[in-house]
């Protein structure tokens, strides 16, 4: 399970070299030898006996990176100038922008878009509060919302760490679902502030994506919100990794043969993603479920739980099972991990029921290898890129919101995300469906706009896209 | 001083008429009958004797729009199809989106601006805070707030109505100087949460406009956001209109060869822009200043000051005068409104010093009717585009936050408005100066980095452009 060279840790390399006639393959060699990939090379200048090159290749992290220059550095007669790193390059000055959708090169178009003609619209949402969805941004603007409390999988670094995370985000939204989303980073942690905060700033958005909050606070942030807000309010961690777990699930009972109702379900993880994907597999009729978290098994004779963990075992675990992860996988039909690295073995799997769907969601390292698991289940799934089948928000929250702002909906329901699911599975055909295609590429064009459809469809939608 | 038609009350009606051969010139009659402009007009079908037309015709006002419909109406054989008015079409969906500058066609991209390349730079971001204003929006953002308190001159619309005329600002900013501002429309009225709110959102945000929130909350809000941020906090309504105020009537007293700390000035209005006005005012070295509001002269022994008008009184008014407006008026060398319409007439105009400076700013309805005015005084200005010399805050804060930005300033001083009117004074050349011409327009393309060069100067800015 050795991670394959990335663009993301792409670095391009300015270096001279004396012009004799190997010196471009010395160079991609030099790169080869240490596993790099070169992935572009131009000779940007030639001088007397000198070529300038910029050599540009895919490390696979950052120790491999410098492992490349240094290999470079070897060459015999080599002089290394700027070293570039590509991901680092993209995120200069940062990733979105705001643009004016309407001209302003004449005194007229000014008068339209600002003082004196825009008094008049003003005037007409002050009249009909509703029109502010029709004469303003609110109708199609989301608000990406973090207090950087749990940045990716790296932990609490805080709001402006968070940003370039909520601005690709925002870029995703825009790219996937043509949605404005802007990041509001906040500089606190306190739940009853990040309420209040979000409440304040509601009203010039349709909708607010919360993102990167840590748990268990963000269960509380959330159904406060919900509570409070006329606009729809979706914690992507919990509720974007449910809606994809829930349909590549799907696709994967489909793939062996096996019915929701029926299966064995063994989950590793009871946090945000865990609990909101547990919460999804019982609406959709799962009835024999197993989690267990760093404590073992989740039970109702378990000391210390939270209200989470409570919900948690009152809803699981019929039996009573109080042992550790392996033993719950003994015999189960799927394995569902959420949690962190490397908490099972091949036996571990081995030990399932047969035809045994795994997947192993934590990053970049899943809770089981799976190439090791691929020789004992029938279907793997991870988080990864560089595995078939994976696991990736994109597939859902675009669309979802998507659906939701057309529909000018003022709530998000836990039916709206089946929904959601369920035209997620089925945009691969059951000619496509297979034990390597059990959720479609972020690519997919039908992506989108199934998931949209199907959720303004719940939402009781009015069906009105952006006038125009 | 009848308004003329504008086009941001334009209409387009859509309509039938028989084709014969005057059935145009028949149309545009109707309009100009009642003292409408056609702007356009489009044959969109040609049936068998029926024509259908699009005429679109500039109006005074709603009540005129619906004169020239009547007018059109009563054309024989006419039948009116929609009609649409031109300001609210252009406000559809809103006006303003979010665009992402990075390419997200293929996995390797989306793997460079999302996970797992952008936990890079959020790591290096959390090691090293400094680098989120090289990495992320944050050195080109400037967030809008408003509390939806004083809109516009429409007074307490609250935040939804808000939204487009903050929309519309956004668009300014990008516009005037290429800055990225979105639109917050906060929930609240409150000053301490509207502080707290700003304060909790600001890591995301360069620079803070805050923008119609009425008088005297909006000192407060300002002065403490100043205290608790580490990025500049500009309420426009105050120094955006102190700034331009201040570059005219440096350009005035040129006109009429006197001196700033010669003139004796008389104001009227003491509100968010009044105060900010004064205190450039003082700074630029004037003298002899009397304000006056709807209870007269603000003087040290009239009861009931409170914190602004003290400081006003302390500040001003040294011969303690204690009458009303026209007696201030009397033997001044220049009239600053920024109050309310037709509170001064032309005998008061005429009992002026000789070569007298009247700046009517209030909207749309001026406090001296500036035709009248100019039968009197030697320089007019209004804050209207329909005469010569519009005091236009857009003049201003594009180019103000443009060069604060650029500087990385974490602050905003008077030295630094002070150094943006110099500068837009200075736009105008010596060649070009005179009665009618002592504002730049808005569209002059050396006003929006000639305020910021001199803000930058002043902010001991870095002089850096965004990197790319």
């Amino acid at each position: 399970m050795s991670m394959a060279p990335s663009v993301s840790y792409s670095i391009t390399v300015r270096l001279e070299v004396a012009s004799r006639g190997r010196a471009v393959s010395e160079l991609t060699r030099a790169v080869e030898q240490t596993g790099g990939v070169v992935t572009a090379l131009d000779v940007t200048a030639a001088g007397p006996g000198r070529l300038r090159v910029d050599v540009t290749c895919a490390a696979r992290d950052s120790e491999h990176a410098e492992e490349i220059v240094a290999s470079l550095r070897g060459i015999d007669g080599v002089a290394l100038h700027k070293i570039s790193d590509r991901t680092f390059l993209m995120h200069l000055g940062g990733k979105i922008e705001m643009q004016s959708k309407v001209p302003l090169r004449t005194r007229d178009e000014l008068s339209m878009a600002y003082t004196p003609g825009v008094a008049r619209v003003s005037l007409a949402i002050a009249a009909n509060p509703d029109d502010v969805r029709r004469l303003t941004i609110k109708r199609n603007s989301v608000a990406v919302v973090t207090d950087g409390s749990a940045v990716l999988g790296l932990g609490n670094l805080g709001p402006y760490a968070a940003l370039p995370v909520m601005e690709g985000k925002a870029a995703l939204f825009k790219r996937f679902a043509g949605i404005d989303a802007w990041p509001i980073c906040l500089d606190t942690q306190d739940t009853d502030e990040i309420v209040r905060t979000v409440q304040v700033i509601a009203p010039g958005w349709g909708g607010i994506n919360l993102e990167d909050i840590s748990a268990p606070r963000c269960f509380e942030v959330e159904r406060r919100l919900r509570d409070l807000l006329d606009i729809p309010v979706f914690h992507d961690d919990q509720h974007g990794t449910a809606i994809v777990v829930l349909a590549a699930l799907t696709n994967a009972l489909r793939v062996v043969g096996k019915q929701m109702s029926g299966v064995r379900i063994a989950m590793s993880g009871a946090g945000a993603a865990g609990s909101a994907v547990l919460r999804l597999l019982l609406l959709s009729g799962a009835k024999d479920v197993v989690v267990c978290d760093d404590k073992g098994a989740v039970h109702l004779g378990r000391p210390g739980l939270d209200d989470n963990l409570r919900w948690v075992a009152e809803n699981t675990n019929t039996e009573g099972y109080e042992g550790e992860l392996p033993g719950a996988l003994r015999g189960a039909d799927v394995f569902i991990g959420l949690s962190v690295p490397n908490i099972a073995t091949g036996d571990d799997i081995a030990a399932m029921n047969s035809h045994a769907v795994v997947f192993a969601l934590a990053n970049p390292d899943p809770e089981v290898d799976p190439e090791v698991a691929g020789e004992h289940a029938a279907v793997v799934a991870t988080g990864r890129s560089d595995y078939p089948n994976q696991i990736n928000n994109v597939l859902a929250f675009p669309g979802v919101f998507r659906g939701l702002l057309d529909a000018q909906s003022r709530t998000v329901t836990d039916h709206m995300l089946l929904a959601a699911a369920q035209a997620l599975a089925s945009v691969v055909s059951p000619e496509e469906l297979g034990p390597n295609y059990i959720i479609p590429s972020v690519f997919h064009p039908d992506v989108a706009s199934s998931v949209a459809a199907a959720v303004r469809a719940e939402a009781g939608g009015k069906g009105q896209g952006v006038e125009s």
